[in-house]
């Protein structure tokens, strides 16, 4: 992905909190306004959608890499979650318009006394759990209490406190004016929504379309850890969405039946089911019948590697 | 209280969220600093000190006045809690160098479509809970994990959940460069500070000093409802804590012998203890022998009114 256009623009890349809000108030105060792009790195066309949506909104992007150790319990994937931060670099340098800072902090949490603590440590992945039981680290948690609960907060406990929590964190560093986040992540999306009005941010977030592979699958980090195989069979997650999604267009409004389509075709296909639910848009609640704009969300296993899809239904 | 001094600024009374920020903001945007005093209102020497704190850091002052229902739960006195705003105005008229602004929302919750919304039946306080089980109502709340957990916490488990949450509203609302708190509520201040410490807020918290009585009684909005005799009994939390202070400072470092001395003043001066702890200042972990800085911290019923109060000792 190497290239070396005249107008491409580099980023300036900054590691520290404090520089990074110095930038943002100082471009705020020439009349500029902000757009953040937050990702955990390992950037995809998902991702480079996202900085385009953004500068449609913004005068100036700012796209975070933080690998959130946060949102990770103990037994996930953290030290396997890939990264790339020099290709990185290199895609953001080709998107059009380029983004005008990556911040890239090396750590976001405070530790307090714990041995836990230290840039250097906490650079070491699958080391870190900020969750301390006793002293002075990080013990303030941001909960959406109500949307946090089902689908990926069902299998994945801390998951969403830790996305909220890391979000406040990037919003008071960074302090924009517009976030964007995929509707892939859909409960996240959904719940950094809520948490931006209960929580009185002055920030617009925006969910922008899920982006898919030419075959159809939705675009992930997590894509690059399937076998040829397994990738074959994660086709499934889409095609069900799809199948499902034209049935309940013509007519079947039956959550049950659909749901039922869905799980069989991805079990078959040889996909583990983690949760396949239709729910209301907005409160994420399931329902039977679809009255009501609805999305149908999934979560679905392929060997090791967990993916996440999921499809609108305004009906 | 009323007086006519020439020299009295009337304060600015903002009710509009947005229009809060905005004021902020052009504020801001002149190079001007602001403090944030946040209060329920029914202000007595100790907000006015509150006050006189700020003025030394800041160019421009805010005082909130907003009565939480987030931090009372079904069963407290929110219904009771007393209120004067005209008589709030003229006090924070007479503070040397005044206020600016007082922000008085009616409300800060968003009820989304229960039953309970609705400006107007907010402001009937006692009948309202911003909790609720379902729908789009307010839902986000911030957690400060250990240190909320004992004392206070223990007796009100939705008090600091309410407080933390109302005061990240604040600081979105108002974005102030400094806020102060008094250390009366030292539990809320040491959560306060750990908050803005974890959420990265740009804000630096003040703990200011606590304001008696001449008798010795600590200030509290609550103390207008001590019967002559309550309150008269009620002078033993601060007598206790004074001598427990005397006691440590002549080396009594055995916490469960200082708690016994507190308890035995408080209990014999017709008082019901809530809690009566000896923690570190810092962690508010109990300690059973004084080796560092810690604070004792008291609540006590007399009649119908829990009293707080509590006394530092750096030895």
């Amino acid at each position: 992905m190497k290239s070396s256009h005249k107008n491409e623009k580099e980023p300036e890349i900054i590691t520290n909190k404090n520089q990074m809000r110095k930038w943002s108030r100082a471009m705020r105060s020439q009349g500029k306004t902000i757009g953040l792009v937050p990702t955990m790195g390992y950037l995809h066309e998902g991702h480079i959608s996202l900085i385009k949506e953004a500068h449609k909104l913004t005068n100036l992007i700012v796209v975070s890499i933080y690998l959130n150790p946060g949102q990770f319990s103990p037994t996930e994937d953290l030290s396997t979650y890939p990264s790339d931060f020099d290709g990185d670099i290199q895609r953001l340098m080709a998107v059009p318009g380029g983004v005008d800072v990556v911040f890239h902090p090396y750590n976001l949490y405070d530790y307090g006394n714990s041995s836990v603590g230290g840039d250097s440590e906490v650079e070491k992945k699958g080391a870190v759990s900020c969750v301390e039981e006793r002293g002075l680290g990080h013990e303030t948690w941001v909960r959406v209490e109500r949307l946090e609960k089902g689908m990926c907060g069902k299998s994945r406990p801390v998951f969403f406190r830790g996305v909220a929590t890391v979000v406040t964190k990037l919003f008071n560093i960074v302090e924009p004016d517009v976030a964007v986040f995929g509707k892939k992540d859909y409960q996240q999306w959904r719940i950094i929504q809520r948490m931006v009005r209960d929580l009185d941010f002055s920030i617009e977030v925006i969910g922008s379309d899920i982006v898919r592979e030419n075959d159809g699958l939705a675009m992930s980090s997590r894509n690059v850890h399937l076998s040829t195989e397994e990738r074959k069979k994660a086709l499934s997650i889409n095609r069900s969405l799809s199948r499902a999604k034209f049935a309940a267009e013509k007519g079947q409004v039956n959550s049950g039946e659909l749901r039922n389509m869905i799980i069989q075709e991805i079990n078959e296909a040889g996909g583990r089911i983690d949760y396949a639910e239709i729910v209301d848009q907005e409160t994420l609640e399931a329902v039977e019948e679809i009255k009501s704009p609805v999305v149908f969300c999934i979560a679905a296993w392929f060997g090791k590697v967990r993916l996440i899809d999921n499809m609108e239904i305004n009906i």
